[in-house]
C-alpha cells in the first residue's frame, strides 16, 4: 500500500539520502578541503538527474519553488540569523546596506542594459527578447545568494569583517531583489508604465524592508515574552523558538514582505532574551537543533539544483549565456569598486584591494535564482533565462567557489583570529564602547556608539523587565559570560574526568574530591592523621570520596513530560554543595 | 496572499495554539492536578468546535485520519518506545502479551456478539445491523489507546508494574486491532466467508506482529550502525534516530503490518548502541525533541477530538450508546478476570485485585478508534458508530480519566517508588540475575534469565563490534552508569555553584580551584608563605585562581556546521587538564 505513505515516505528518504551523502563525503578527510561540500552535492545530484533520466528518459522531477520557499530556506536563514555574530554586524550595518541595496540595484540595471544591448546584435537572434525581459533576468541573476555564500565561506575562514560584508549582503539584498522582481513582472504585464508606478517601486523598497524588520521584530518580542512562562514545561521550549521565526517568515511573504529579512530580525531580536529565560538543554536543544535542520535544508537544495540541471527545459544560445556570465562578473566587480570608493572615504578602518577583490569574487549565486526563474510567467524565452540562470550557478558555485580558498590563500587575505577575545580584552571593548558613547554625546555627533548605548539603555530599562522571567538587578554581560565559561569548564572537567578512569589513573574529579575532602579530613580527624601513615590515609579517603559520592541517586523513571534527571537531583545537589560548602 | 503560504501557516498556528494552550494551564498550578490535561484540552477543543460551528453554521473539519496516522501518532509511539522502561517490560512481556493478544481478541468478540444481541431487541429500531458490523465496531472499539492511557497514567504515578501492564497492552494490541479490523472490513465487502478466510484472517496475526518487530529491528540496527560514521558530522546525529524509527514505522505501514509495533521495536532495539554512538549533546537534543515532539501530538490529537466531536455526522440511538458503554465497561472487567486469574496461577509475584480493578479501569479509549470509526466504509448506520464511539471515548478520558486519581488514593494502590534504584541496589540486581541464570541454566530450565543472558552473550560478542563506534572491551553497564553519574553530577556542580557568585559565597568551583592551586603553591613558593599571614596568602591565591581561569578562552566565532566550543575547547581544556595533573 504504497499510495497510502509516498509523501513521507519518500520526503524522508530524500533527508536520508542527503544526510547519508554528508556522512559519505565526510569518510574520506581529504575530499572536503578540496573541493566545497556545495559542489560535491550538487554533483551528486547531478549524476541522480542523470540515472533518473536515462532510466524515465523524461527530464526529472524539478525543485519545486513552493518548496524551496516554504520549507528549505527559512531553517537556513533561521540559523544564518540565530547565529550572526551581531557587533561586527552592526559595526558594518551602512557598509552591508550600501553593498545589499546600490549594489544590487546597480548590478540589476547593469547586466540587464548590457544583455539588451547585446540582444541588439542581429548575429545572436536575439533580437525577440525586450528591454523589460532583459531586466526582469537581470533582477533575478544579480542577487547574491546566501546559501551559496555560506557554504563556501564557512570553509575559507577569512576574516570577519569581510565574512560579515558579503554575508550580511546576501542576507539583505533579498529585500531589493523582492522588490525589482516584482516590479519587472507587474510592468511585463502592464500594458504602459506610468511615470507614477516607478515612483511607487522605490516607495516599495523601505515598506518590503522595514516591513519585514517590524514584523521579525514583533514576534521575535512576542518569542521572548511567551519563553516567561515556561518554567513548568520545559520540554516545549524549543518549540517556540521555531514557531515564532518561522511564523514571522510567513507572516512576512503573506504581504509581500521580505521573509529573510524578517526572519532575521526575529532571530537576532529574541535569542538574547530567549536565551536567558530557557533552560540549557532547551538551549541546546535549539542550537542542536537549528544547525541540524540548516544542514539538511542546505544538503537538499544542492542536491535538487544537481537534480534540476538535468533536463530538457533549456535553450543553449550560448552567446546570450556567456554574456551573462561575463556581465555578471564585471558589474558585480564595477559595483564592489565605486561603492567601496566612496565606503572608504568615510571610514578610518578602511577595506583593502585584496578584500574588495574577495568580496566581488565571492558573489556565488545559488538556489534563489534558480527557484524565482521558474517562478517567471510562461513566455517563449523561459528556457533561454532558465539555461542562462543554470549555468551561471553553476560557474559560480563549482569555478568561483573552487578556486577562492587558494586565491585566498595566494593573496594572503586577513583570516580569522583563531580564538575569540579573552575576558579581559572584552573587558577593554565595552570600556571603550562606553568611553566613545561618552565622547559622541558631548561632541553632539549621533553616531553608533551613541545609538548603540541608548539601545542598551532603553534594552536594561524597559524590555529586560517585561522579557525576562527572573529580571533582579542588571547583570553586567562580563559576569554573565563568565558563568558560561565556569558552566562550560565544569562539563569538560566531567568529560575529560571520564578518561581516566582506569586504576591507575584517577580521574580529576576524583582527586578534586579527594582534594575537597582532604580539607574536612584535616580538620576533623587531626587524631587520625597522627596515628596512620599517608598512603592508608590516602587510601581511605578515597574509598570515603568514592562512596560519599554513589549515595547520590539516579534520575526518577519513565515520566511523560519531564526528562530523566531534570529538577529533583539539582535541588538534591545544591544542598549538598550548601551542606559542603558550610562545613568547608 | 494568504493562498501561497496557507498549509505552513495554518499547521504552524495550531501547534502554537495547543502549545500555548499548554501553558496556559501550567500557569495555573491547581487545575492539572484535579483533571487531567487530556480532558483540558478536550475541553478545549469542545470550545473551539463549538464557536467554529457557531460562526460557520457547518461541521467544524473533522481530524484526518491520515493525518492522524501519518503525522501524529508516530511521535507518541517513537517516545514511548524510546522511554520504555526495559527491565518491567521484557519481566512483564508474557502478561502483557496474554492481555494484549487474547484479551482484545476476547473483547472485540464478547463486545461485538452482544451488541448484535442487543440489536435484535425489537424497541430499538437496530434490526439492521448486521453480526459482522457489529464485530468491526467491536474491533475497533475494543483496543486501549496508548495516547489516552499515557496522558492518564502518567499522572496518578502507580507502580512499575501495573503502569507497565496496562502501558504495554495498548501498544502491542495494535497489531490484533490492526488484524481484526481489516478482516472484518474486508469480510464486510466480500460476498460470502469462507472456512480459509478465517484461518488466514488467524495466521496474520502472526505476520503482522512479527513482521512488525522484524521490520522495526532492522531499522534500529541500520541506525545504530549509520551512527557509527557521525563522528565527523555531529549535528546531524539526532535526525537519524528520528528518521529510521519514521522509516520502520511508514514501511511497516505500506506492507500491512503494525507500523506502532515497528517504531516501538526500532526504537528499544537502537536505543542502546545510538546513545553510547552519538555526542552527548545530540543525546540530549534527540531526548528533549522527542518529548517536545510527542507532547504537540498529543496535545494536538486531544484538541482535535473534541473539535471534531462538534458537528452533525451523528446518529444518536441512545439505548446502543449506552450499552456501548456498558459492554465496553463490563467485558474489559471480565476479560482482565479471567485472564489475571491464569496469570496468577503461573506466577509467583501476582496481580492484587486492587491492580486489576485499575487494569480494567484504566482502559480508555481514544484517537485511534476515533480514526478508525472515520475510514470505515460508507454505510447507512456509518453515524451511528461515529456517535457511539464518540461518547464511549468521551466517557472513558473524563470519568474514568478524572476519578482514576481519587480512586487509586482511595484504594491505596502501591504506587511507584520516588527514586530509581541506588548502584548498591543495581549490582545486588545484576548479581541476582546472573545466579538465576545459572541455576536455570543447570536445571535445564530455559526460562526468562536463560534467554536474558543468551542475548546479553549475543550482544556482546557480536552485536555490539558491529554497531558501535568505540568498542574496545566489554565496559561493565555499572560502570558506565557510574560515568553518568558523574558526568550529571559535574553539570550540577556548575549549575549550583553559579549561585555563590556574590562575593561574600565564593562558588565551591572557585574554592575547588583555590584548593588546587594551593597545593602548588604550597610546593612551589615555600618562602613566600613563610613571610605573608595567612589573610594575604588567600588574597593572592584567589586572585591568582580567578586569573588563572580567566586565561581560557571563549569559543570560536560563527561556523556554520559545529556548534561553539564543540572541538577545540574541550582539547584545550584536556591539555590544561593533563599539565595539571602531572603537577598535582
Amino acid at each position: 500500500d504504497y499510495q497510502h505513505v509516498q509523501v513521507p515516505f519518500e520526503i524522508t528518504l530524500w533527508i536520508m539520502l542527503a544526510s547519508l551523502a554528508k556522512i559519505g563525503f565526510h569518510l574520506y578527510n581529504k575530499l572536503p578541503s578540496v573541493v566545497p561540500e556545495s559542489c560535491l552535492l550538487i554533483f551528486v545530484g547531478l549524476i541522480m538527474g542523470g540515472i533518473i533520466y536515462g532510466l524515465n528518459d523524461k527530464s526529472p522531477p524539478v525543485m519545486d519553488s513552493d518548496i524551496f520557499f516554504l520549507y528549505l530556506l527559512p531553517p537556513i536563514v533561521l540559523d544564518a540569523g540565530y547565529f550572526m555574530p551581531s557587533r561586527p554586524f552592526f559595526e558594518n550595518i551602512g557598509t552591508i546596506l550600501l553593498y545589499a541595496v546600490v549594489g544590487t540595484i546597480w548590478n540589476v540595471f547593469g547586466i540587464g542594459f548590457s544583455l539588451y544591448g547585446i540582444c541588439q546584435v542581429k548575429v545572436f537572434r536575439l533580437q525577440d527578447v525586450s528591454l523589460l525581459h532583459n531586466l526582469l533576468f537581470g533582477s533575478l541573476i544579480a542577487a547574491v545568494d546566501p546559501v551559496a555564500v555560506l557554504a563556501v565561506f564557512e570553509e575559507i575562514h577569512v576574516n570577519e569583517k569581510l565574512h560579515i560584508l558579503v554575508f550580511g549582503e546576501s542576507l539583505l539584498n533579498d529585500a531589493v531583489t523582492v522588490v525589482l522582481y516584482k516590479l519587472f513582472r507587474s510592468f511585463c504585464e502592464m500594458p504602459t508604465i506610468k511615470t507614477v508606478d516607478i515612483f511607487a517601486g522605490v516607495g516599495k523598497f523601505f515598506v518590503v524592508g522595514l516591513g519585514g524588520v517590524f514584523v521579525g521584530l514583533i514576534f521575535g518580542m512576542t518569542a521572548a515574552f511567551t519563553t516567561r512562562f515556561t518554567k513548568d514545561i520545559r520540554v516545549i521550549e524549543p518549540l517556540f523558538v521555531f514557531l515564532y521565526s518561522y511564523l514571522s517568515y510567513l507572516t512576512a511573504e503573506m504581504f509581500h514582505l521580505s521573509g529573510i529579512v524578517a526572519i532575521i530580525a526575529c532571530a537576532m531580536g529574541m535569542k538574547r532574551y530567549v536565551e536567558a529565560n530557557i533552560s540549557l538543554k532547551s538551549h541546546t536543544t535549539v542550537k542542536y537543533f537549528m544547525k541540524m535542520w540548516s544542514s539538511v535544508s542546505d544538503t537538499l537544495i544542492f542536491i535538487f539544483l544537481g537534480v534540476s540541471t538535468i533536463g530538457e527545459n533549456h535553450e543553449w544560445n550560448w552567446p546570450y549565456i556567456c554574456f551573462t556570465v561575463i556581465f555578471c562578473l564585471i558589474w558585480r566587480a564595477l559595483g564592489v569598486l565605486v561603492l567601496t570608493f566612496f565606503v572608504n572615504r568615510f571610514h578610518v578602518n578602511t577595506i583593502t584591494s585584496k578584500d574588495q577583490f574577495i568580496i566581488a569574487y565571492g558573489g556565488l549565486r545559488g538556489a534563489i535564482c534558480f527557484s524565482l526563474v521558474f517562478l517567471l510567467p510562461d513566455f517563449h524565452r523561459k528556457k533561454l533565462f532558465i539555461a542562462a540562470t543554470t549555468v551561471v550557478i553553476l560557474f559560480t558555485v563549482f569555478i568561483q567557489g573552487m578556486t577562492i580558498r587558494p586565491l585566498v590563500d595566494l593573496l594572503a587575505v586577513k583570516r580569522k583570529r583563531e580564538s575569540a577575545p579573552t575576558v579581559g580584552e572584552q573587558i577593554h571593548i565595552r570600556f571603550l564602547d562606553h568611553l566613545l558613547a561618552g565622547i559622541e554625546d558631548i561632541s553632539g555627533h549621533w553616531g553608533q556608539y551613541y545609538w548603540k548605548d541608548k539601545l542598551e539603555y532603553f534594552n536594561s530599562k524597559y524590555l529586560q523587565k517585561i522579557l525576562l522571567r527572573d529580571y533582579d538587578q542588571p547583570k553586567s554581560s562580563i559576569v554573565l559570560l563568565y558563568e558560561k565559561l565556569e558552566r562550560k569548564h565544569a562539563i569538560e572537567l566531567a568529560e575529560a574526568g571520564q578518561l581516566g578512569h582506569a586504576p591507575s589513573h584517577p580521574s580529576l574529579l576524583c582527586s578534586v574530591f579527594l582534594c575537597s575532602s582532604n580539607d574536612r579530613t584535616v580538620i576533623t580527624d587531626k587524631k587520625l592523621e597522627d596515628t596512620l601513615n599517608p598512603d592508608v590515609l590516602e587510601n581511605i579517603q578515597e574509598i570515603l570520596a568514592r562512596n560519599l559520592y554513589r549515595i547520590r541517586r539516579t534520575g526518577p523513571a519513565y515520566n511523560r513530560h519531564t526528562l530523566p534527571g531534570e529538577t529533583e537531583p539539582v535541588e538534591h545537589a545544591k544542598e549538598i554543595l550548601i551542606l559542603r560548602h558550610k562545613s568547608l
